[in-house]
C-alpha cells in the first residue's frame, strides 16, 4: 500500500502511454482528469493486488469511445458516482477499490480520478498490460469472467446497466450507446471478487507504467549513457526500426481509427523504409517489407529525442520516431488470448510470432 | 375484473389493429403469441383501473422495433421474466400488473401473453389510445411520467436496464441498442405506481379493442344495415374517402416506415383522388388535395367488404379501402400533448384541427 499524487501521475501518464501502443489517448488530457481530482481530493491509495480480500468487490473504471472527443466533451463530474451506485445497488454490496482495465493515457488516468473523488482505493492492477480497442479483449475474458454487469453513463446524466450473453456482445451494445452519446462515456465492467482479479489480473500494472514514465522523464540525465540504449534497456524494448514519418493515412469505420504510417531510415536506418499499420492501437511494424512485431505484442513509437511515446493520434509528416517492440502478457501468447487479439482477429494474415523470435539475429 | 380468452384475444387484435391507425403490426403475428401464451397456460384476469391499489407496481410491456421483424425473429419465450426480475429488481417491489402501452396489432397483445406466462392480472389500460411511432408518445409524458427506468431484452438473453434525463433520450438510446439487436427487442417503461396509471392513463382501451373487433367480425350480420353504416355509427368513424390502392411509396429511414399511399376514388367518390402519408402509423390524409384529418387523430383504412383494417406494412395495389378518421384521446388535443405527436412534429406544415372540424360540412 502506498499513496499516489501529482508527481506519480505524471510519471504513470508518461508510461501508460508507451504501454498504450499508439492508443489509449492523449496522456495530457488525461492527466488533467486525474490531477484535478487529486488537487481536490487528496492523494489515492495504491493497493498491491494481494492486500484485496478474495471476496471483495473490484470494479474497473474506463472511458469508451474516442479519446479525441474527450478532449472536447470533459467529464461532468458525477459519473464515478453513478458507476458506484448503478453497480454497488446491482449486487447489494459496497464496491471495496477501483482498477484500471488497460493502461493508455487516459483509461490508466481515469480510475485514479474516480479513486480520488470517491475516497476508494484503486488496486495495482489491470485487463491488458497495454491498450486494446474492443471491449472483449482483456485477460479477463480468457478466465471466462463476464464483461456484465456492465454500467455505462454520459456527462448529461443518461446511464444503463448491460447483461449480455458473450462479452462481444456487451462491446455491440455497449458501442451503439456509446456512439448515440456521442461518442465517449464513461464505463465500468467486468466486476469481480479479489480473487478473481489476483489469477488473471496484470500484476503492478500501475508501478510499472510510473516506472517507465520515470525512466523516459530520466534517461538522458544519465552521463555515462547513450539515451537509446539506455531507454531500451530499461524498457526491454527490442529496437525495430529508426525513421522520419513520410506519410499518415488514417480512416475512421465503425468508430475506430484505422491507418498506416510510413517511415523514411534515419540513423543506421539510412536508405530503408518500414510502415506501422493501426486499429486505434498499432498492430504490426515492417521493416523492408519484412513483419518485425505484430499485435498482441506491444508496438510503440517514440520521440528520437525525447522518448515521449508518440500517439497514432499524434502521428505528423516529419516527425522523427524510434520504433520499439515490447513483449506482451504471458497470457496474450496462449491459444485463448490469440484469439482474442492475435493477428488474424485484426484481419492481419500471419501467423503470431513473438516479437524476440522475429527480431532474432538482428534487423 | 373478468377472465380474456383466445375468443376474446381474437376481437381485441381485430380492434387494436384499426386503432394501430396503420401501425403497430400485423395483428395476425401478434395473437399468435398471444394465444399461444393463453392456451399454455390459461386465460388472463383483465382488471378495470378502479380495481388497482395507488402505491401498486404497474409495468407496461411491449416490443420495440419493427414488428415486420418480430415475423421472422419470434419472442423467444423467456423476456417476460427478465423483464419482470430487471425492473422488479431495480425498485425491490413486486410487480403487481402488467398493461399495454399502445393499441396495436404487436402492442395489444405482447401483454397478454406476459400476463398469461407469468400468471400476473392486465389492466384495461394503455397510454396512447392508438400507436404511435416513438417511446416518448404517450399520455404519460404529458403527466410527467419518465420512461426510464426502462428494460429492454433480445431474444438471446441479452439485456440492459436505462435511466435517462429526459424520454426523448430514452428513444435514442434504447433505438441504438434495438438496432445492435436486430431490429426487434421486448421492453417495459414507463413503471408507474396504480395512481399515476390511472390519472393519465386511457381507460378501458382492451376493452374498447375487443367492442371494435366484435363489431367489425359481426357488422354484416345485421340484416337490416347498410354494413358501411353501421361500421361508421359503432367505430363513431369519419368517412375521408373510398377508393382502390394505385400507388404506393415506402422509404425505411432511421427504423421507421415512412411513406405515402395514393387512392383512385371509386362509389361516390369516382373520378376524386386522395393519398395518405405515414410514418409507421398514417399521419395525414387528403382528397383533392385538401387535408381532412391529421395525427394525433387516428386515420385507418379497412377493406371496403370486410372491413378488416389494412396496415401500413399491408398497403397493396388495386387493394378497394374505406378510410376513416377517429377522434384521438382528448389529452392529445391538449398543448402539451400536440407538442409531442402534432403534425407539426412529425414535419407536416398545418396546424392541428380536430377531424370533426375538418370534416364539417361533408367533403
Amino acid at each position: 500500500m502506498r499513496k499516489i499524487g501529482i508527481s506519480e501521475i505524471e510519471d504513470i501518464a508518461t508510461g501508460a502511454a508507451l504501454l498504450g501502443a499508439g492508443g489509449g489517448g492523449d496522456p495530457y488530457v488525461g492527466k488533467l482528469v486525474a490531477i484535478g481530482a487529486v488537487q481536490e481530493c487528496g492523494p489515492v491509495t495504491l493497493l498491491d493486488p494481494e492486500e484485496v480480500p478474495d471476496d471483495a468487490l473490484i470494479i474497473p473504471i474506463a472511458m469508451m469511445g474516442a479519446p479525441t472527443v474527450l478532449a472536447e466533451k470533459a467529464i461532468g463530474g458525477m459519473e464515478y458516482k453513478r458507476l458506484y451506485d448503478m453497480v454497488s445497488k446491482f449486487f447489494g454490496q459496497e464496491i471495496y477499490a477501483f482498477m484500471p482495465m488497460e493502461a493508455g493515457g487516459v483509461n490508466s488516468m481515469l480510475p485514479i480520478a474516480a479513486a480520488a473523488r470517491l475516497g476508494l482505493p484503486l488496486v495495482d492492477v489491470d485487463g491488458m498490460g497495454r491498450a486494446f480497442p474492443e471491449l472483449q479483449m482483456v485477460t479477463f475474458t480468457i478466465g471466462g469472467i463476464k464483461a456484465t454487469p456492465m454500467a455505462l453513463t454520459d456527462e448529461k446524466g443518461n446511464s444503463c446497466i448491460f447483461e449480455t450473453i458473450t462479452n462481444k456482445w456487451t462491446e455491440e451494445l455497449a458501442r451503439a450507446v456509446t456512439m448515440s452519446c456521442g461518442a465517449s462515456v464513461s464505463v465500468s465492467l467486468y466486476p469481480m471478487n479479489g480473487k478473481q482479479m489476483k489469477e488473471f489480473g496484470v500484476h503492478g500494472i500501475v508501478t510499472r507504467s510510473e516506472k517507465l514514465g520515470r525512466a523516459i522523464r530520466t534517461v538522458k540525465d544519465c552521463p555515462d549513457r547513450v539515451p537509446e540504449e539506455a531507454f531500451l534497456e530499461f524498457t526491454e524494448g527490442f529496437k525495430l526500426f529508426k525513421g522520419k514519418i513520410s506519410d499518415v493515412l488514417r480512416e475512421t469505420r465503425a468508430g475506430f481509427n484505422f491507418g498506416k504510417v510510413v517511415l523514411d531510415g534515419i540513423g543506421e536506418y539510412k536508405g530503408r523504409s518500414a510502415y506501422v499499420e493501426f486499429q486505434n492501437e498499432n498492430l504490426t511494424a515492417a521493416v523492408d517489407g519484412r513483419i518485425l512485431a505484430t499485435t498482441p505484442d506491444l508496438i510503440s513509437l517514440v520521440d528520437t529525442e525525447t522518448f515521449i511515446p508518440v500517439t497514432t493520434d499524434a502521428l505528423k509528416y516529419g516527425k522523427r520516431v524510434l520504433v520499439v517492440g515490447l513483449k506482451c502478457f504471458h497470457l496474450w501468447r496462449t491459444e485463448k488470448g490469440l484469439e482474442l487479439v492475435g493477428p488474424r482477429y485484426f484481419g492481419v494474415d500471419t501467423d503470431y510470432i513473438p516479437v524476440e523470435e522475429r527480431c532474432k539475429g538482428g534487423n
